[in-house]
């Protein structure tokens, strides 16, 4: 303790998840962008400012509040009590989001199945909390990772592996080779994490076969599948694809979604599909989202019925469905992403160092940029501070030390004109600081 | 797997804080209450409805947006955006907690000292898990203790220690004896929960001395403190006591609170001072606060800023203090504990089986009963079935086998006369199903 005042902590003696690789990045980047506010910024996956336009508290809670007494038999007084009090953990609105899953997804789940969550990363954390029990389980994740994935396995100690992610997503014999190399050493592939629709941060998709690949593996090979479903919605119409829930005949895959993209990120909620069977003492069996509900009461008790209700409300607002207002927010997404593109091929015309490149996705909030020097903090500072353009570094999404050339883009919440300046910069900074 | 079908899951193989003594507990109480509707229940420590009268969601929100526009300078449409996007993981309101805290507990906090939780829970799993690192890491905490406490550590893999609670509050000499007992097996205790007035279930209060003894200890013996304020607003007028945070000179104290009582529980928001400063590599020093929103990025990466802005708009409808309101629920609450200790005297002069007697806190939600059998599930099933009356066996709140001839009652949410009604109850049945 030498040096230190009585009320000073040593960093070594705290838990080393404060200050792993994904909350340090989240932390830079934060501190970077508030000290560049006039650089254009492709860091953040941020919703889009007109997805806020048709929001309004008030109607969708009182929305809420009107199938409360009119559809569950709620008095009005009680109806009202529901947003005050607490509320059972597994949630409060899980028959309309489980009706929204299937209308919206083709997502068979029972009411019983689901608990919402205060936003994805919460149910990813409970997710994770349930199925990892020993340091043999072994939690397989798509590299690059979004790092609410590690960040969370981090927190509860469990280390992940990764498999690599290629431009059709997940590579399947990668993740077969592990469960193999798992089982040799004594150890099991317990769940893999996968986004198979233009993943965070790579951008990828998995195609219909690979996705049913997948399922047959996971049910060979014992694991589950851990299905982040943040950016399926941003497909083209006629170009959607299925979840992997939605063509899970075995209960093998864990299906977790957010509201933050689709209706607004301030509400706080998302959802976890569980309807993997867990025997009770007794010979009957309750869905593994039960258990969850029961974690859940140790982490944040409830999700707000405050915000449940308002999410709830917009589901009633639109039929049940989000399939109407969810359509145009992806078109923004799209034309977004198709001018960022367009944009970088006009860069590239005008000449760029050699060994950069991108890929292209069809969807989704991000371009992967492979640049042939290090993308790491010290050019990020270089890139805000001489050429007012911010990106994110894509090593944090690494375990070990691959992505230390390569940055992600997102074009999610810019408008286009700001997008078209935004990549003359990026040119700029490219072509000055970008040489082999 | 002998027996499964491929989509089972084998309870042996999740994680054992799913079925820890806490979760199970709740879930058995949810269970019978769902059961008998009519029943008086004594069991949930949840608010008086009345206290629901003064909220207006809309009314809350719209002075949070004139206090985001007028006093912090955004502009409208940013204000109303600052509710509906993504916000800082430390949150949005400190400065009004921060305010709060000093006017109405006289504790002196920074705002960059605090994060804004999903209550009082999420604040608890995050201290947690930041201060426990190691196994040979000690949690020292008063039992019988809340349930929240040993359910987040038992999540996250921390042992805790048991200190006895007497009707004068923690034992000291327990504690000292625990801290030297550690050191002379290669650990420490890092940290003690206490909640020093009117502990749930315990209903004890520690008093000026035991405070300043509890910190000159945590001071000697070099433990962080973690201190719990759920219940300390029902003191009556000229009865309340310093918080441990309000007279730690050293930041010994880690200070946990909740708007659950009040405000509601449906806004989900607590709230956590964490002053200890932790030194960073550039050798400068931030609040171990910074650390604990980093790891709430991994939890639930912000508190949901709606929510927020209803506690804020609260607040500043109240001048920055919650004294008023506040005052008024802590009276009806000492109401109520009035009538129920009234209504079991009465049962008491018609006469009891020897053996029964209870505890008399001065304020808080809770009476403690002790019997002179097994106050367990099956009796609980009798009460309720036979006799129309609840309660919450006191077991769970041990980690050893103590409490298992207790019961405890709550009279927060009832209304005299169902008070009244009840204590008959329970009066009926302890003179039938308690003897000794």
């Amino acid at each position: 303790m030498s040096g230190l005042r009585a009320f000073d902590l040593d960093p070594a003696d705290l838990h080393p998840s404060l200050d792993g690789p994904a909350p340090v990045a989240v932390g830079f980047l934060n501190e970077i962008m508030a000290r560049h506010p006039r650089a254009v910024s492709f860091a953040p996956g941020a919703p889009h400012p007109r997805s806020y336009a048709d929001l309004d508290l008030g109607r969708h809670l009182q929305r809420f509040l009107t199938h409360a007494v009119q559809d569950l038999g709620h008095p009005p007084d009680a109806a009202r009590r529901l947003l005050y009090e607490y509320g059972p953990s597994r949630g409060l609105i899980n028959h309309l989001v489980a009706d929204a899953l299937h209308r919206d997804h083709g997502i068979r789940a029972d009411p019983e199945a689901l608990v919402i969550t205060v936003g994805a990363q919460e149910a990813l954390l409970l997710v994770l909390r349930a199925l990892f029990r020993s340091a043999t389980d072994v939690l397989a994740v798509a590299e690059p990772c979004f790092v609410g994935v590690t960040g969370a396995a981090h927190l509860l100690g469990i280390g992940p592996q990764a498999v690599p992610e290629t431009d059709r997503g997940l590579d399947l014999d990668a993740l077969l080779a592990a469960c193999r190399a798992a089982r040799r050493t004594g150890r099991r592939v317990r769940a893999c994490y996968v986004a198979p629709d233009f993943s965070n941060p790579g951008g990828n998709r998995m195609d219909l076969d690979a996705r049913l690949r997948l399922l047959r593996l996971a049910a060979e090979e014992e694991f589950l599948v851990l299905e982040d479903n943040a950016y399926g919605f941003t497909a083209a119409p006629g170009r959607e694809l299925p979840p992997l829930k939605a063509l899970d005949t075995e209960a093998r895959v864990v299906h977790i979604g957010t509201f933050a993209k689709v209706c607004f990120p301030g509400a706080r909620v998302g959802y976890v599909v569980a309807d993997q069977r867990v025997r009770t003492p007794d010979g009957s069996a309750t869905p593994l989202a039960a258990g969850l509900a029961r974690l859940k009461t140790m982490v944040s008790v409830n999700t707000s019925p405050v915000c449940q209700a308002v999410i709830g409300g917009m589901l009633l607002e639109h039929g049940g469905s989000l399939a109407g207002p969810v359509g145009r927010r992806a078109a923004l997404y799209r034309r977004n992403l198709a001018h960022l593109l367009d944009a970088l091929d006009r860069q590239a015309a005008e000449g760029l160092p050699p060994g950069i490149s991108w890929n292209r996705p069809e969807a989704g909030f991000f371009v992967r940029v492979a640049l042939p020097v290090r993308a790491d903090e010290a050019l990020l500072r270089v890139s805000a501070s001489r050429y007012g353009v911010l990106w994110t570094p894509m090593a944090p999404f690494y375990l070990g030390d691959g992505g230390d050339r390569a940055l992600r883009l997102s074009c999610s919440y810019l408008e286009p004109e700001r997008i078209e300046i935004g990549a003359a910069r990026l040119g700029a900074f490219l072509r000055a600081e970008a040489r082999p």
